[in-house]
């Protein structure tokens, strides 16, 4: 494999961008938290949780739940609480093991509450760890996890599952696989959940197949996700409460022989996407741009590809996705996370042995 | 340049498509309309209307009117009337020369009504023509006639109008260049058209900058354009009546030279596009998808890129753009008019010295 270029510009619809390594060597690395102190917080599928200063990884979270880190699972998701700064309390997402569930067999989406606590050495300690959800049926299966956390405005927090390869259980409403679910942050099941008859209490929408990226609008707390399709039919998708959004029924994908899934692309009482994608990108992360280095994309959605490699920008009018704009595309490799810092860069995390975390930003900001 | 190919094949949305080149050696061709008796009726920008039967140029139909054939101007679309069958009425769009307007000097976008009288031996000659309409402001610009026609179901003729490469008539609501206006099928104004104080009664909508493709969606009758934006900034719109489309106030585009245009990208009181493209693709032609051969792309739009050498399929739900599907990139050369033909398959005109009528439909059909 090639070195990687330090730094990479591209045209964009904001000028000339660019594209610089701040840190590698990461294992992996699956989600990115900022912390207040100006460090990044990191997630590695393998199981580490880790600290980045000054382009190097400077310290160790210890006290991480066990992972089963094989196939698409591992330590997944991370998110800071909104109190963060007071209470260090933050949310892992990641593959449990069946025995620590005590379950028999199998692996699930597991949500771990923790208060992070950093400790002078440059590492950290978790401490006060409670699993505060887990999928209700744990199977073999290595893939499709889905996992990502977004905090809605009143606290509480919306977990994405993905149906574990298993593409019924993204209809079984009894099955919390291939749902969105919605969870106080002990875990426990707000009141106000939407609740149809026969579905889970934990649900707020089902019929997803793997969602690897979930982002609450700013100003109105809607929630957005993005989800892989098949070979075909990456959706992007604003999950309402309640509501079945089609998988495997209906996609825009078929199989990855060729071979058509389900009854087509439309149905009544099946909700859409906003946008898809065909030939598939497998987006993963998403978050809202909110900044002042490219105000000319305040509002829009920013996702990574990781087959497409491609940094996506998606410019929202309302509900609406209006255009697509393909950034770096081939160029940084499988990008797994994307986050708008403080600072207005966006932050990226590519997919690799060798995984980068890239600052994106105007040439000289 | 290097002969066509004869047929090229794609992978798509709807399994191989084929390409299949069924007439070349037309010249600048610019719109298409399929004759009853199955042959295609087409014009050439440099100023002849020819009748293609079997691969070729099969008649020539007399009686066209005079046309200023330089820069983007000369023959340009053609429509039939609802009612052609009994009645061989045709409307023709064309760069009008200002001796012919009773004009000292310029040229303008007006249109043609007449009488197809087809003859045994094979050509054609208009009978009973009549300029219904004429831009109320002629130039001697050669850029920007916009003029596309779309029939709606009521029979009045919306046609489009480019701002003839000088910006600011696009916000002139006395000058007729930069706008979109409808006239009934003798040229006079409709009752009901919406007359905002101040404009001039022939317009639907302003702030167009070069709409060049135009079409009614089936079912609900509802227009919808595309038009070239300048570096970036290419729409696609639904133009509502007595609205303000913002050109070049608002757009998503720059100047060639790089440099911003009017105020941004959005303004209280400016409408905005449905869809964008940025880098631009120069869309021409637009034609909503209705047949057997795609039954997946039923409702979506269709539209070619001259720039982009590309034919779109836009995935339409409701009024939004949800997916954008690009076929035979850079495969096919200049893309001008895209029209759905009765066969269900898509037929092209590519813009070229040498240019062909293309067939697109999946392989084997």
């Amino acid at each position: 494999m090639a070195a990687p270029a330090i730094a990479q510009t591209v045209e964009s619809s904001v000028g000339p961008l660019r594209a610089t390594v701040l840190a590698e060597g990461l294992d992996h690395p699956w989600a990115l938290a900022f912390l207040p102190d100006g460090r990044f917080l990191v997630t590695e599928r393998s199981g580490r949780l880790v600290l980045i200063e000054s382009g190097v990884v400077s310290g160790v979270v210890e006290g991480v739940p066990n992972v089963v880190a094989r196939g698409q699972g591992g330590l997944l998701d991370l998110a800071l609480a909104p109190d963060f700064e007071t209470s260090g309390q933050i949310y892992l997402t990641y593959a449990e093991p069946a025995e620590d569930a005590g379950l028999q067999r199998g692996t699930g989406t597991a949500v771990m509450a923790a208060k992070l606590v950093l400790t002078n050495g440059g590492g950290g300690q978790l401490e006060d760890q409670r699993v505060i959800f887990r999928m209700n049926n744990f199977t073999n299966s290595t893939r499709h996890f889905g996992s990502r956390i977004a905090i809605a405005p009143d606290g509480n927090l919306f977990v994405t599952l993905g149906e574990r390869g298993d593409m019924d259980r993204a209809q079984d409403p009894e099955d919390l696989a291939g749902g969105i679910v919605r969870i106080a942050p002990d875990g426990s099941v707000p009141e106000d959940n939407p609740k149809p008859e026969g579905w889970a209490p934990e649900f707020w929408s089902i019929g997803h197949r793997n969602p690897q990226g979930a982002t609450i609008r700013p100003g109105d707390g809607v929630l957005f996700t993005v989800e892989h399709g098949a070979r075909g039919g990456d959706e992007v998708n604003m999950p309402t409460a309640g509501d079945n959004f089609g998988w495997p029924v209906i996609t825009y994908g078929v199989d990855y022989s060729g071979v058509a899934i389900g009854e087509g692309t439309e149905k009544e009482g099946l909700e859409q996407p906003i946008h898809y994608w065909d030939p598939s990108i497998s987006p993963s992360g998403l978050d809202f741009y909110e900044g002042s280095l490219m105000p000319d994309w305040e509002g829009d959605l920013l996702l990574g590809g990781l087959s497409g490699a491609v940094l996506v920008r998606l410019d929202m009018e309302g509900d609406a996705v209006v255009a697509e704009e393909r950034l770096f595309e081939g160029q940084l490799g499988r990008i797994r996370d994307v986050r708008v810092g403080a600072d207005g860069a966006v932050y990226l995390l590519t997919d690799a042995d060798n995984g980068q975390l890239i600052r994106v930003a105007p040439e000289g900001k």
